[in-house]
C-alpha cells in the first residue's frame, strides 16, 4: 500500500441528528492532522453540493479545538444534507462522468460520506464505479442515524442521543400525567419508520427510575386494534394515567401503516410512504372506544436534534468513528462502511471497526425477537440492557444569554475564495 | 398581629410546570423552620385532597436537604393536582363546611395554594369564606404557569423555564430545517390558549444566536389566513426554509379559533375551549395553497414538564417565592397572592412583593401592544428584553444512568399513619 497525498472531501446526507456533526468534526481534526491529507473540503448539501461545486474550505474554519468542540455539540447537518439518490452505476452516466471530473479538478484521493441507509448505498454506487473506472479514490461511509437501523454495526452514530432524549422526555411526560385523576390516556408517537429501536428506548426509565409507559408497540410486530384496546382496558382498572408508546411506523396485519390514511399514497424520494398521525389515528380510535380523555404526543424532529440531551458516550463514539474513518482510507481502505463492535456489556466496551459497504446498504436492521416481548406491547429486559449504555453521560455544553451555543459555518464556496 | 400557631397545608392546582414543585419546596423548608408551624401537611390533587381528607405528613419526608432539592428538580406536581372549581361562596355551602371543619380537625392555620388564576380563584373564596365565617386561617395564593398570564406579577413562576424549552428546542428546530434546500414551511405550535408570552419565547434565539423564527403570531392579534399566506409567500422568496411559531389559541377576527373545527364545542370545566390542532389546521391550509413540503410540531406538554432544560432563574424564584408565602402568612397575611416587581431590567433585579387575591383571580394578563410588532407577525426587541433574563442559568440537575433523578413523594395519608 503506497500513502496517496491529495485532498478529502466530506459531505453529509440524510435526516438530521444530534451527533452527525460529532461525527463531521472528528474527520475534520483527523484529516486536518494527517499528512497525506493537504486540505479537507466540505460538499455542501452532500453529493449535490459536488456536483453544482458548492465545495467549502473546512481547513481554515477549524484551526482551532474550540471550534471543533462547538461544532461536536450542535444540532443537525452543518453542511447541509439532501436525499438524492444516485441512478444505478453505470459507465456512461452523465451524473458519475460530472462527479469524477470534480474530484479530479479538486485532487479528492478521500471521500467520505456521513448518513444512513441511502448514503451508504451513495457510497457504494461510487466506490464501484471508482474501481471499474481505475479511479484511486477511497470512498467511505460513516453511519448516522437515530433510527439505528444500518446492519453490520452494534449500533449507530445519533441513536444514543435520540434514546437519552425519547428516554428522559418520556419520564417527564410519566410524571406529568401522573397529576389528575380522571382516567386519560396519553399516547406518545416515535420515530421509525420499519424499526422499534426508538421507540423501544420509551422502557429505559422503567431500569433504574421505576416509572415505565404502560404498552410500547413496534412496527416489527402486527398491530392489532382489539389486543391494543384490551390492553388499554386492563390499563385503566389499574391505575387513572395511562401512558402508551407507539412507532409511526405500526403497521395492521395486511400491511397498511397505521398512519396511512392522513397522508395515503405520498412518497418520499426513495419510495418510502410518507407517514404522519399515528400517534392521531390511535388518539381519535382511544377516545371513539374508551370516551375518556386522551392526548397525542409527537415527539417529532426534536428526537433527532435536541443535543442539549445528548449521550456524551453517543458523541464521543461518533467523534471517534469520523476520525477511524481518515485511517482507514489513508491506510487504503475503500468502499467501507465505519462500524462499532461492542466487546461487552459490563463495562460497556465498543471497538471501531469496517465492514463491506455492500453488506450494509440497503439492508435495514430491526429489533430482534429475544427483545420484544410475548404479548408484542413491551420490550424486554434484554434491550433496555442493549439500549442504556448507549445514553450514558451529559454533555458539558456552552451556554451563554440562557441558551446553547451553536456553530454556525461560513458557505462560501472554495471557488469563489479563488476568484 | 399576634403569632398564630398552628398546622400548615399546601397544595397544588392546575396544570403541571418545570417549577411547581420548586415553590412546593420552598414553602416545605420555610414551614419546617418557622416555629409558628408545627407540621407541614400536602393535600394530594388540591383541594380534592383537602375534601377526601387525602392528606400526607410533608415534615417527616423532607427532613434533608438533598431531598427538598430534588424536589425542586422535579416536573409535574408531585402532590398532584386538579381543576375542581370551588362553587361560589354561599355560607351554607356543604362544600365550604366540609372544608373548614377538615381545616379544624388537622388545626390548620395557613393554607397556600400553588396555582394558576382558577387556583387563585379558589383561595380568593377561601379566603372570603373564613373572613366572613370567622376563621383564623391565612389563606395564600403562590401563582405558577407557564402561560405567564397572571395579572399583578412581573411574571409567573413556571414561566422562565418554559421560555428556555420553548426558545431552545425552536433553535434546534431552526438548525434542523435549514439542511435541505427543497422549500419547505414548519409550523411550530405553542401552548397559550388566550395569551401569546409562551410563543413569543420563540424569538429569543435572534438576539444572540442570530437565528429566529420567520414569523410569530399571537392569540392576542386576529389571525388573518390572507396576510399569513402573503408572509409566507415573502419568506419562501427569501430562503427555502421557512419556520412559522403560532400559538395554539389563535383566533380569527370573528373570535373562532383556527384549531377548533378540531375539537367543535368541547369546553373544560371552567368553560375554556379545549383546543386541539391549530398546527395542524395550518399545515393542511398551507400545504393546499402553496403544494410545497409542511410540516407541523407541537411542543405539547414538554413545554411544562422539561424540568432538564429548567431555567435556574425561575428555580430560585420559584423557591423564594413559596418560601415568601409562608413569611407573609405567618405575619398575619390572607387573601394574598405572592408576586414579582421588576426593579432593574440591567442587571436583572426582582422583590418579592404580595397583592390583594381578588386584583389576581380571575383576569388574563395578555402581552401588551408594545411587545407586538405593527404587522402583528412578530415581537419587538423590548419583549425579548423582557423574557430574556428569565431563562438565564442552568439547573445543577442530578443524573443517574444516563437520566435525571426525580423525587417521588409517599402518598400514604395521615390518617392511615396515624390508625
Amino acid at each position: 500500500m503506497k500513502n496517496r497525498i491529495g485532498n478529502a472531501i466530506v459531505g453529509q446526507s440524510g435526516g438530521p441528528t444530534s451527533a452527525i456533526n460529532a461525527t463531521l468534526s472528528g474527520v475534520i481534526r483527523a484529516a486536518i492532522e494527517n499528512p497525506c491529507i493537504e486540505h479537507i473540503y466540505g460538499a455542501i448539501n452532500g453529493i449535490e453540493g459536488v456536483l453544482s461545486e458548492n465545495i467549502v474550505d473546512l481547513d481554515v474554519q477549524f484551526d482551532r479545538p474550540e471550534t471543533l468542540q462547538l461544532l461536536a455539540h450542535t444540532p443537525a447537518a452543518t453542511l447541509g444534507s439532501c436525499r438524492k439518490k444516485l441512478p444505478p452505476y453505470s459507465a456512461d452516466d452523465p451524473t458519475y462522468h460530472k462527479l469524477f471530473r470534480i474530484f479530479e479538478k479538486y485532487n479528492i484521493r478521500y471521500f467520505f460520506y456521513i448518513g444512513g441507509n441511502d448514503s451508504m448505498d451513495t457510497v457504494s454506487k461510487l466506490s464501484t464505479y471508482a474501481a471499474a473506472q481505475g479511479y484511486d479514490i477511497s470512498f467511505i461511509g460513516v453511519p448516522k442515524t437515530i433510527d439505528n437501523d444500518v446492519m453490520g454495526t452494534d449500533h449507530t452514530p445519533g441513536y444514543g442521543s435520540a434514546a437519552k432524549y425519547i428516554a428522559t422526555t418520556m419520564q417527564e411526560i410519566l410524571c406529568d400525567c401522573a397529576v389528575y385523576t380522571v382516567p386519560a390516556v396519553t399516547i406518545v408517537e416515535i420515530m421509525g419508520r420499519d424499526a422499534g429501536w426508538l421507540t423501544a428506548a420509551a422502557a429505559l426509565p422503567r431500569k433504574f427510575c421505576g416509572v415505565s409507559p404502560d404498552y410500547i408497540y413496534l412496527p416489527e410486530r402486527p398491530f392489532d386494534y382489539i389486543q391494543f384496546y384490551a390492553d388499554i382496558e386492563a390499563a385503566l382498572k389499574k391505575h387513572p394515567n395511562v401512558v402508551i408508546a407507539v412507532s409511526e411506523g405500526l403497521r395492521r396485519s395486511d400491511g397498511h401503516y397505521i398512519g396511512e390514511s392522513a397522508q395515503s399514497g405520498v412518497t418520499d424520494v426513495f419510495g418510502h410512504a410518507y407517514l404522519s398521525g399515528t400517534g392521531k389515528t390511535l388518539e381519535a380510535a382511544v377516545k371513539q372506544q374508551f370516551g375518556c380523555k386522551v392526548r397525542s404526543i409527537e415527539l417529532n424532529i426534536m428526537q433527532r436534534c435536541a443535543v442539549h440531551l445528548a449521550s456524551q458516550t453517543d458523541i464521543s463514539e461518533s467523534i471517534r468513528v469520523g476520525e477511524a474513518a481518515v485511517r482507514c482510507a489513508v491506510e487504503g481502505g475503500t468502499a467501507k462502511m465505519m462500524a462499532f463492535k461492542r466487546i461487552s456489556d459490563e463495562p460497556y466496551q465498543v471497538e471501531i471497526t469496517e465492514i463491506d459497504i455492500a453488506s450494509a446498504a440497503n439492508h435495514v436492521k430491526t429489533v430482534p425477537d429475544a427483545f420484544i416481548n410475548e404479548n408484542a406491547n413491551d420490550v424486554t429486559d434484554a434491550c433496555i440492557d442493549y439500549i442504556l449504555p448507549l445514553c450514558i453521560g451529559e454533555l458539558p455544553l456552552l451556554y451563554q444569554n440562557g441558551l446553547p451555543v451553536h456553530f454556525h459555518i461560513d458557505k462560501t464556496p472554495v471557488s469563489a475564495e479563488r476568484s
